[in-house]
Order: structure tokens, then sequence, then C-alpha cells
């Protein structure tokens, strides 16, 4: 397992380089170095999770059968696609947010000569996702249904942000709009599809899948999600947070 | 000609329905009137001439034969799908530039109620585009080239931001940043993809060509769009405002 997250890191920094020498784009030596400092410092900071969850999935998938080098590296560029799309997500969060640490580091929009440039950056790491995709799948029988899984997900998961934050407004006048049925919907939408839905979807895809034939694996994810997230607001809540880990994301 | 814009905008109607009612989203009624108002608000109020480009276009690839309603529907969506990029784009655009006004209007994020919830809004309205190709296009042979292209156009237009940014933080210290191979960087990227090629190219797809086969094509359009930014920026600096048309984006 320790060796599968070194070959995961690995996985990273070729992504990383060919991403600063796409051709579809003419850097400058400016803007090169600009981008590796951001996907850098926004990328792979985190626990990895739902990363390496594609891999482990896709292994349970073979059931035992050892990978060859090609099958692990294209599980971990699906699982860095997931890191990708999460750091989007969250260097837009926090500026939405106006927070200030991430992942015991400043947030991304607080660093001196960054600020508002964040919000394109975000968009640039969103944009990362179709050009990894592109280069290491377009050829496989599954391409299209990865960019229409990737598709699907980002939008639950912008969706679930925007009634997460319209809630907010109006609860702040009126709590009583933060009903039950809403906050399922917040976490279901905004957390459950991209962080336990999407990881096993890029598996079953790289086996040769169909997702539509797997529609009790999602529901079965989905509920994992919001169980997952309802305890992660309870314990932002009420844990101790000597106990928890507060750098979890 | 008007009769074209006219069934141009009633696509608009139809496209708007079918995204309040998106089946991959259980919306609230707030965040169904929520969205409504933002789309009204961003996606139809400018020139239109990008949009009504690929009818137009697709018109001249078909040699003058009379177009079917299916055509200007799909040609239509199409254009659509450009001008919600352009949406996304923009609503953008205004929060890191920190405009106020945008097509004779405050700017979506200088609204009350809004704010940096405008940052999420233009990552849904990006989302739409997808969603609007999958239900209409999902069965065409050339769906997947569809999605390479807008996903190829968006990077292309996000990196040409990126280095306008980042070249305006450097340009503060020293001019000499400011050289016209970057100008024209800037200007290629972050405008004639997607103002000039995307339209034609969406248009060539459309009539079943392949957009490898256009190399010409492109390079063409790639230099009439890098020739309307620079003219664009002249008026903006030394035109008289009396005399340029001051919304014409």
């Amino acid at each position: 397992m320790a060796d599968l997250k070194s070959k995961f890191l690995q996985v990273y920094s070729v992504l990383k380089s060919e991403l600063l020498e796409d051709p579809a784009f003419e850097f400058t030596n400016d803007s090169r170095q600009w981008v590796e400092r951001m996907m850098d410092y926004n990328v792979p900071g985190g626990k990895l999770n739902r990363g390496l969850s594609v891999i482990d999935s896709y292994q349970l998938l073979q059931e035992g059968r050892e990978l060859t080098e090609d099958e692990i590296f294209l599980a971990s560029a699906l699982g860095w696609c997931i890191e990708w799309l999460q750091a989007f997500f969250l260097v837009l969060d926090d500026i939405m947010d106006g927070s200030h640490t991430r992942r015991g580091q400043p947030c991304w929009f607080r660093l001196p000569k960054v600020g508002m440039i964040a919000v394109n950056d975000g968009v640039v790491l969103r944009n990362h996702i179709p050009r990894i995709l592109r280069k290491h799948f377009r050829e496989k029988p599954y391409y299209v249904d990865l960019l229409d899984l990737f598709n699907e997900v980002e939008f639950q998961t912008a969706s679930g942000q925007m009634i997460d934050l319209i809630t907010t407004i109006q609860g702040e006048k009126d709590l009583s709009k933060y009903s039950l049925s809403i906050h399922r919907r917040i976490v279901q939408y905004k957390t459950a599809y991209y962080s336990f839905y999407l990881s096993v979807a890029c598996a079953l895809l790289m086996s040769g899948e169909e997702l539509e034939n797997h529609i009790d694996v999602k529901n079965l994810l989905i509920e994992m999600g919001i169980y997952f997230q309802v305890q992660d607001d309870y314990l932002d809540c009420y844990g101790n947070p000597e106990t928890i880990d507060r750098n979890r994301h």
C-alpha cells in the first residue's frame, strides 16, 4: 500500500510534465512556472483517498489478478483527475467562503500576487482534466463515457454547492428554510457523487462495464457519501478539535 | 435574417426549460428560480454574433440547400453553447477585473444577494454546455468530437486569460514584459479560438467533416480573431466613445 501510494505520486509528476508541455497552448516561461506552482500548491496536498480508491476499486474488480504497469498508470491517472476536480472546487470554495487556510497552509487566493487570479486558476485546473483524459484515454472504447461521467458529476457537485450557498443566505433570515430534506440534497450533490461514486465509476469503466448496469452500486455509494458528510458536519460542530483530524479533506 | 434570429431566440427558451428540469439534479423551487434568473441575466444579452454564426456557417456549408427545422434547431443549440461559454467567462472576468457594468447593466456579482456566489454560478453556466450537448447530440457520430472541441477551446481561452492576468501584474513593475509576441499570444488564445474558430468548427462537425482536414480554415479564422481583438483594444484606447459601440461584446 505504501508502494501503491508512491507509484500514485510518481504518476502526478508525469501528468504535470505533460500538462506543462501541452501543444494546444504556447506557454511563456512565466506562465509555465505559474501553472507548475499553482498545481503543486493545490492538487497533491490532501489525503488522496479519492484518487487512490480508483486503483483499489479496479484491483478488486480484477479479483486479485496482478495489475500491469500500464493498468496501474491508467487507474492512477483517473484517480488524479478526481484529485484535480477536488482542487478546482476547493480553490473556488475558499474564495466564496472567504477562508484563510486549507490543508494547513494559506488558501491559494490569499497568497501575495495571486488574489482574484485564483478564480481563473481554478478554471485552469478544471480544464486539465479533459487534457489528461484525451492524452491517455482517447483510443479507449470507454473514452466518451469517461467524459460524460466527469461532466455529470461536476454538474451535480456545482448544483449541490449552489443550493448550499443560496440556502445559507435565506437561512440567515429564516432557519426553517434549512430543512432536513434540503440538507440531504446539499450533502448528496455537493459531496457524495464526486467523493464516493466517481472513483468506483472510473474503475468500472476501465473494467469494461456499462455504468447503467450498476445502479445499485451507485445508490449504495451515494448513501455512504451522505453518511460521511453528515458525520463530517457533526464532528465539525460537536467534535473535539484535538481528537478529529482538522486537515482531513 | 430577422427570422433566423427569432428562431435562434426560441431555441434559448427550449434549452433553458430543459436545463431547469434536468433529471441529474433534484432542484428545489428556490434553486430553479435562481438558475433561471441567472441564465436570463447572463446568457442572452449580447450581440449573439458567435451563436448566430454557427447557423450561417452551416447554411453556407450546405451550399444554399434549405435547412430542415431539425438542422436549424441543432445548429442553434450549438450556437447557444458558445453563448453559454462566453457568459461563463464574462461572469468570472467581471469578478477578477472588479468591473461594475456589463452589457449596460450591473455585473451579475454586483447584484444584492449574489456577490461571491457568482463564482459558482459561472461554474454552473459552464456545466450547462455538456448537459445541452448530451441531451441533443449523444447519438450523433460527431458527439465525442464536439466534447473534445469545446474542451480544447475552453482550455485555450482560460490559458490565454492566465497569461493576460500574470503579464498585467508583472507589467506593473516593468512594461518591457509586455512585448508584441506576448500580446499576440494573449489575444490569440483568450479571444480568437472561442470567438472565431469555434462557431465554424461546430458547423463543420455538424456537416460531417473531420476538423483535422481543415487546418487552413482554422489558421485563417485565428488570424481574423487576432485582427479583431487588436482593433478592439485599439478602439478601446484611442476610439471616440460616441462613435464606437460600447456594448459590443
